[in-house]
């Protein structure tokens, strides 16, 4: 969770501590990863390395197919996704709780027949019910799409009961996994899934500038038969799905330095066990809630049961300026929060506890450079209750270390 | 030119040379650079470093407009560029001498009202007085788009002939100058180019992950005017216009890494000076050009005088396997040397010198590599006179230091 | 202060803050020296880079004489120190706070006709005025050894006032200032300091495999007088009285990738300005004492005039142990703490906040993670008041940013 | 072999080929390894990580005992070697051929009752029978002391064959294999060796603070019974005998970022497989030597048999100024050779292939290097030949991959 050494541009020196919503830094192993020499991608020993990282994501997604690596970063994986398996002849539901599921709707309906939408508040989360009577009122939607976790509001969807909602309607189902992957249980057979994004630079500790695209068999068929899915494109799909035969070609370079990043992560991420990178998101999230509410603030989620255990949002209270309260942060204690986006911006502040921030101390340390920056600018916050709740829950978990 | 130790996936041991087409790897210091922390995009220091990375750029191109860095490589720039410039109603003239310039037509027709294409062998360059001819034939030509190397054959285009026979017609110019940067004079401004794509990655030992952009003013006019230009989307120029001014926001997460990659090796190629990293690249290939041809190996290109002082294209001798070629001196030197592509493959190879290759010692390397293989394979090659040959060389090289 | 992830070997995973009382860690942009390519000792640029730290270790000293560096931790400069300078017919005046002063008697006996000792408690510091009264007692001696900062019991002897008495008395003086330097005020000059043992590893946040010696002209007199100072030896200080000069050849290959650290941390000490790390030094020590008294601990001495601000020592409470707490405090938290030494082993506990560590949320840390460790261990530990109690002492801290 | 980019010092800019007598760089594993963040030494991880790496050095050495890491490069492991073996009332048979050994004679008279030598021309080898009629003659003898690789000059003395003379003798065997240890099959119990110095910075590719020490069970009572072994001293071996236990206080602070790449290399070395280290040394060494005679040198060696195959050293045409070639050679060509040392110093210039330069294409490079630069001082220098013998004796090595 140490992104660097502050610089004179920011006129200040030290440590920073990056509890964003993301990119949320990387360990030093992956760092190293990412520093080594620049090979050509068809040297063997690239070739290998990248077909062993799709193996690798294979294993960590616990799926039989493989997953894609797409050369940019996850907005990248969910505009192709859009692009390649909506069909000029779908109808697409798209479910917004947030404004990663609005802006789902724009790509959307630029390749489908129509996009209807079932929203709620940006504070809730999407019912399953809500899906099923969609569906239901509209039997020839074809495409379901989703946000798993809504990262600026730091809200969860219920993929374990939608998923099954959208199999009994025999559509396809994309999924934004790009925050959730790593902090919730993902099982996308289970729910289904047709067309997973996932962002390594969340709860994985990767590169920002790769997605890793988990793909059904129905997709990719899906996919084939839609005459205007890109092709010879930066948006195609379908370009690289043979990509990780170290017999085929590479449809154009791919970021070599950000694949060696994305092997080393999922070598820790498996290394470690996903139960267990579980267990410490899980962990880390239950502190910095209990921290947060301790500081006198309220979760932004309406529902406590809904917050994601990668990132939490918060609202401020009122008369603080969410974006002075991350530039106090960041100069007075080095710590570097996130803050709302479109519609939410000046609404909503994030700590993000994910991937190498998902530790013991980092919600003390979020919450301190946060309690102190309210105090500096004339609200109430008391630290120190703030750190006692956040232990108290972290040591509430007892059978997994919370470190 | 070192790219990492060879591992157990080929087999082997010890040091890769990559004296490939590129990606070219990287210097240690851009190495160091690019293993450093993820600081979250709106860390300060970032914003900081990312409008100071879009000035080296800049000052690099010798442009009063900065730059616009997109986050893919380089196709991700050509294909935007089609995407963003070329209107619906536009008419192009496409010149096409080598597999990227006939791509590139693919591109244009997806945008365009018409392409039409100046075409020629692919060991040969467009003549200026052909541009002047197909304009004047066809004076409803809006955009004109040409490769300025075409990597895989080591052949130029004469931009300096070209650009300002386009400027005459009025005409936008769209420059493919991915792996000429560096190795080549490109003066944009003279040239009248209104949109160049430049990958960091070739002459500038850079990321592979990112695109850098020269946008004209006349550029970014016809982008705004088009209705159809990518917008909210991967492939969109328009929306990283301002995306290096501190108080902007980013489209979308930067490459976090590879922004500090292509920082790092902008600092090394300005405190260098254009002037002597050119010199160093021509030394290199005419080092290479002469222990190529003492190899007796012939050159790819027609005439000396259009070939690339970035890469070197040569013929086999018949009867010999390029990929059998590139294997073995892989395998048996550690020398990674590039092949053909798409209609070049199996007739072309080449030798990279190109930014952290394009030292003295490097055709040495790659000659050695080459030769040696080719000996393996049957075929004669005098290695000690393809040595002696580039040395002398480099020899020729009086003024400029050949290291 | 981070130090690396956790791993396999201790069962866990997660970044590991190091607040010890050093090797302190080091900034990224140490670690990224230290990793660069390992240039053969005599090549121009290494030649160039050793005799380039030489003087920036001179800058940073504010002395005349250039520095020497020896190739080993501190303890060799020590040890050096009193092999080359103490001459068989010197009487030595060694003054003891702490275990570290106590050892240095014991070098100092292998060498000097004899050696006589002030010695307090270690909890305290030595008066001047007892070194006065020492000296008056013995007009006979001729070197007087001293420890500025003794680092187990976080202890400072009081230089400006201890030097002038022994530069009345016309002795040479031996400073180990080894903890010190960065943290305190160290004026060698002003103290009439002849042989002054500084260690990178501790508030430069450099390489634990080097010394930093400043040697005064009457120092580097007295060992060329002296038959019994090592000559071709590791111990030698003599020998390396000129391996600064590119032209001289050094005694022994030197430690290549040490001395780039070194040059990293120097180079990153002149830029933020000896008044910016004493600063941060002092705050965040400010805040580690205040913390540690919140928390229900008492400092290790007796009087918190002689506090270091590097680190500070703690008394931890009857019936706890030392070693308990801090394999505690590194399980749960990742926090890593140092504890005693020799004599002091299973008394004192060291909270480290030293260059990289001399920062901001470094006590809070530090505090968290010792706090919850006694709390574990059944001890009462007020955790939210330590927090608040460091929070503020670093807001005290008004014309210095405390961050 | 690559050791970094040339900088604004040397005026120049571009890769160094590191091809001297050490240190010989390191693998970019090795050196991910050295920038890892600093642990504190008592840290679980990095007691783990130091016992491992102790225990790996074991295995590299085929020893049953646990070998010393000395925190300090060769020499001091040499000098410490004499410091606690020989004691007052021993009688050392040194064995000199070289300036190592020459230098040996001088330690050993420090501690000794006697140093007898037997002395040969630099350019040959000890003979075993001239160590046999030593010993005959001198039944009194106790230690004897040998350098395995003269590095300046490139000779290796037998000691398949010395070994077993010494034991016949009864007497310690003191034996320097700074820099053979992977370029020459060491079997330390064959030989009877009781104290046998490593270099880890030559054939391992290892850092240069730190020296590897096989220490005999006859070795540590011989030097647990010298009342003048070294204690609380830099120079003592007895002080780290357990210092790999990770309940062991370590005597003082270890280098711990040389620990990491010591760590390293002795991970890649023991995963390439001894045997396979060894035949690329053989392999490189063969081409080196084949070349530079082709090149017109003569081999410093009056016998090839004793040729070392980590470092090659050549007599230099008359006329010619060995500091101007290797001076010629680094900036025409970024090449790094090495030369003389001591009385050696003006007469012999090295080519180094140890370790990470232990490569196919490393004697080209150097090769190329070295003849390029006689060239320009007006020596004649075929390089042409040089190469292609390079080559050929490359190719005669069927059983092992060459490269």
């Amino acid at each position: 969770m140490i992104a660097g050494d502050r610089r004179a541009n920011s006129g200040q020196v030290g440590p920073v501590f990056n509890v964003t919503a993301g990119p949320a830094g990387a360990t030093a192993a992956t760092l190293a990863a990412v520093g080594q020499p620049v090979l050509y991608p068809y040297d063997p020993d690239f070739l290998h390395r990248y077909a062993n990282t799709a193996e690798l994501a294979r294993q960590a997604f616990g799926t039989t197919e493989t997953p894609v690596i797409l050369q940019g970063e996850a907005v990248l994986g969910l505009e192709a996704a859009a692009a390649s398996l909506i069909r000029r002849d779908d109808v697409v539901l798209n479910l917004v709780s947030g404004i990663y599921g609005k802006g789902y709707g724009w790509w959307a309906r630029r390749y489908a027949a129509e996009v209807i939408e079932v929203e709620v508040p940006y504070d809730s989360a999407v019912p399953a019910e809500s899906v099923r009577a969609a569906l239901a009122a509209r039997p020839d939607v074809t495409v379901v799409a989703v946000v798993h976790c809504e990262t600026p509001s730091g809200t969860m969807n219920d993929l374990d009961a939608i998923g099954p909602v959208v199999a009994d309607h025999d559509a396809l189902l994309i999924v934004d996994a790009v925050s959730s992957f790593g902090a919730a249980a993902c099982d996308f057979t289970a729910w289904g899934a047709d067309l997973v994004v996932v962002g390594p630079q969340k709860c994985l500790g990767g590169p920002a500038g790769l997605a890793l695209l988990h793909v059904s068999d129905a997709a990719w068929e899906h996919m084939a038969g839609n005459p205007d899915a890109p092709r010879a494109s930066f948006l195609s799909i379908l370009d690289w799905q043979d990509a990780h035969r170290v017999e085929r070609p590479f449809p154009f370079t791919p970021s070599v330095s950000d694949v060696y990043a994305l092997h080393a992560c999922l070598e820790q991420y498996l290394a470690e066990g996903p139960a267990a990178v579980l267990a410490r998101h899980q962990s880390a999230a239950r502190a910095a809630r209990a921290g947060a509410e301790a500081l006198g603030l309220e979760l932004w989620a309406a529902d406590k049961s809904i917050c994601s255990d990668a990132v939490t949002a918060l609202r401020l209270p009122a008369g603080v300026d969410e974006r002075e309260v991350i530039a106090r942060a960041r100069a007075e204690s080095g710590v570097m929060l996130s803050g709302g986006q479109g519609d939410l911006a000046g609404k909503v502040l994030q700590i993000g506890h994910m991937g190498p921030s998902a530790y013991a101390l980092s919600p003390v340390v979020a919450l301190t450079g946060l309690g102190r920056a309210l105090r500096t600018l004339g609200a109430k916050a008391d630290v120190g209750a703030a750190i006692e709740a956040a232990l108290t829950a972290l040591d509430d978990d007892d059978p997994v270390p919370s470190s």
